[in-house]
């Protein structure tokens, strides 16, 4: 099943994989339109592509006045897998060579089972998609994981939520399970680059992605790159104090914005709403299930319970009261949220915004959108899809 | 006097003016270590540097060994005006090719007498330095503001503490004036480019400079290129929230942390805690000149006083707060505290440490040095100079 898969011999090979990838079948005359190439060298560099098979002949392009011309477009057997591991679930994703989603599973995980246990659950859904007939082999992998990675190596960093991962070589030992190569980078800047390259964020240079699921992180896309930090560790807002002395913190803080708000918080106060009484409704889905989730929280405000909206309002505006301090400080052309939570919808995004436009200055919110992400489960494996070809589809001189 | 200086005519040559004004007088083996370019194709592009003028021969290098290599260096009668325009303050200094300053003034000044009263004192200061013949022309100048500018075209864009500056041509104007090319950026990032020069930040990649001046602002420095944002505001971090329904900001807000720290809020605190009999020292201070700045509350510290102590304990603790979100947020390598309340030194820098070493996450934290700027007044017109100079010594294809 294994086979090796080229790679581009120089910059302008990598380029045009790269226009190829995020523009689909193109004209040799559109192609030269976007790269400072002669004619004949590019028609060289494009013949080396099609000799190695990552591009192929797709026919004639209409004509534009003169002699027409050839279509080309990336191999149509490329395949990526996109991997996206939560607290709580797993998405695995194949893709096409444009990035575009052929296959997709989803299934409840615990990252704290460690990377043994989660791997084995990514192998066996990688087989699954492969058994379906979407893909003969990978050609690579992308692999998100919920918290700090030390990028170059791909190794996890003393991730507070995920205990036997810290120091796990991800990349070498998957690498050698699925047999191609792979990058593997924080979960919400895979979030970032899926809603970047297919998404709400399409093509913009400077935005933030506050991606509230379990907990609460942050994509910084810098002119239109991921902006990871000297430790990896940029983005990680959960633990931004927002109450001195405020609520206890399980990271050993107080204050925290992750001790108010995010999917764990919201299930923990709406438990308690339950068993104060302050909800019927609460206290009913709490009696039938057990426990309460974000989702629970999500069904009983779109049913009108208050305290359910009281709870969204009130984590909305401890979230945006972060963001605005974030809004002044890096001046993003966009704000995004995404994750799990966004399933409460308006009522969230109404007080985020509330409170940015309120404590941010005017020069950096008067043309500020704050939007949900598009890509909703699908935003973190494109964006994993769209780091391993990044990756395969650059040119590094040795 | 006027001249027009030649600019480099491809990407090659840009890349050796920077080369030869970051790291002095070099043989052409030198230079050839640092830049892919062949032997030949190297000995072209010098010399038709050498033939603009804008580089010269400098004898003979030492030998390594084959045939001795000529040196060659920047043109020694370049010159580089930087201008650093403060709230209350102006800095005017002439620098040579490698941004070596040759002269310096410090003058007085109210930027709130709007942009015709400053250029003339600025156009002043600029005539004193030639008159003292460390000049007999400019070959450009950088030129910093206290506010948001929109870069391109060096216009200053609703900055706060500046009436009449909104929407003023500093770049045209001021270009016609001095007969030179101008840039225009805001100060607080012309204090992070001149650290990164010549100062603490040398050549580190990704690190924040919070100036502490009149207001409190900070430069964002994001894979080695200064952050601007999307309108020309980041780093506007003086009214962030630090205290829900706070102290009453100018701005209009309450709580932002201007409203408690900086020189401003400095000032009136020292001069309240004079009144209410809290320090004998500030109040004979007070009673002398009338009023009080920070440099009387460094003084007092200086010598003793609790209560100016105090103050600068509680600024340095806000700015700390402030500070450890963007750590958690940006993840630098380095924060650099600059600006005119550094005079209040150590015990200023031990406040914000605590604050954002206890804030912060470790793994952001583990190794992030907090250190006071290196160029005090100079640091200013060195990022103007550098700023005027990477602009001079670049090539856009048309």
């Amino acid at each position: 099943m294994r086979r090796m898969t080229a790679r581009p011999a120089n910059a302008h090979q990598a380029r045009l994989l790269r226009l190829l990838r995020d523009a689909g079948p193109s004209s040799r005359a559109q192609l030269g339109d976007q790269i400072e190439l002669s004619r004949s060298k590019l028609a060289v560099e494009i013949d080396r592509l099609l000799q190695t098979g990552l591009v192929v002949g797709d026919g004639f392009a209409a004509s534009r006045g003169g002699r027409r011309s050839h279509n080309v477009r990336l191999a149509p057997e490329l395949r990526f897998l996109g991997v996206d591991i939560g607290a709580t679930s797993l998405d695995v994703a194949v893709t096409g060579p444009e990035l575009e989603i052929l296959g997709h599973l989803t299934e409840r995980m615990d990252v704290r089972e460690g990377p043994v246990a989660v791997f084995e659950q990514v192998l066996s859904m990688a087989e699954k998609l492969r058994n379906a007939g979407l893909a003969e082999h990978f050609d690579g992998a992308g692999i998100g994981v919920p918290g700090p990675v030390r990028f170059p190596d791909g190794v996890p960093v003393a991730p507070p939520i995920m205990p036997g991962w810290d120091g796990f070589p991800v990349r070498e030992v998957l690498s050698q399970e699925l047999g191609c190569p792979i990058m593997v980078d924080n979960d919400v800047n895979l979030m970032a680059l899926g809603e970047r390259h297919a998404g709400v964020a399409h093509s913009v240079q400077d935005f933030i992605c506050v991606k509230i699921g379990t907990g609460i992180g942050c994509g910084v896309v810098a002119d239109g790159k991921v902006h990871r930090g000297a430790t990896g560790s940029a983005g990680d807002i959960g633990h931004i104090q927002v109450e001195a002395d405020g609520r206890q913190c399980p990271c050993g803080n107080r204050g925290c914005l992750e001790a108010y708000f995010g999917g764990a918080a919201l299930a923990r106060d709406a438990e308690q709403a339950a068993r104060d009484g302050r909800s019927v409704e609460l206290a009913s889905r709490l009696e039938a299930a057990g426990a309460l989730t974000a989702s629970d929280v999500a069904g009983a405000a779109a049913a009108g319970d208050v305290a359910s909206l009281d709870l969204i309002r009130q984590g909305g505006a401890r979230t945006g009261q972060v963001i605005a301090a974030l809004v002044s400080f890096f001046n993003p052309a966009l704000v995004v949220i995404g994750g799990g939570v966004t399933g409460l919808g308006h009522t969230l995004l109404a007080s985020i915004r509330t409170q940015v436009y309120r404590q941010s200055l005017p020069l950096a919110t008067g043309n500020l959108p704050i939007v949900l992400g598009e890509l909703g489960p699908v935003a973190g494996v494109t964006g994993a899809a769209r780091l391993i070809s990044d990756h395969l589809f650059s040119y590094t001189p040795t």
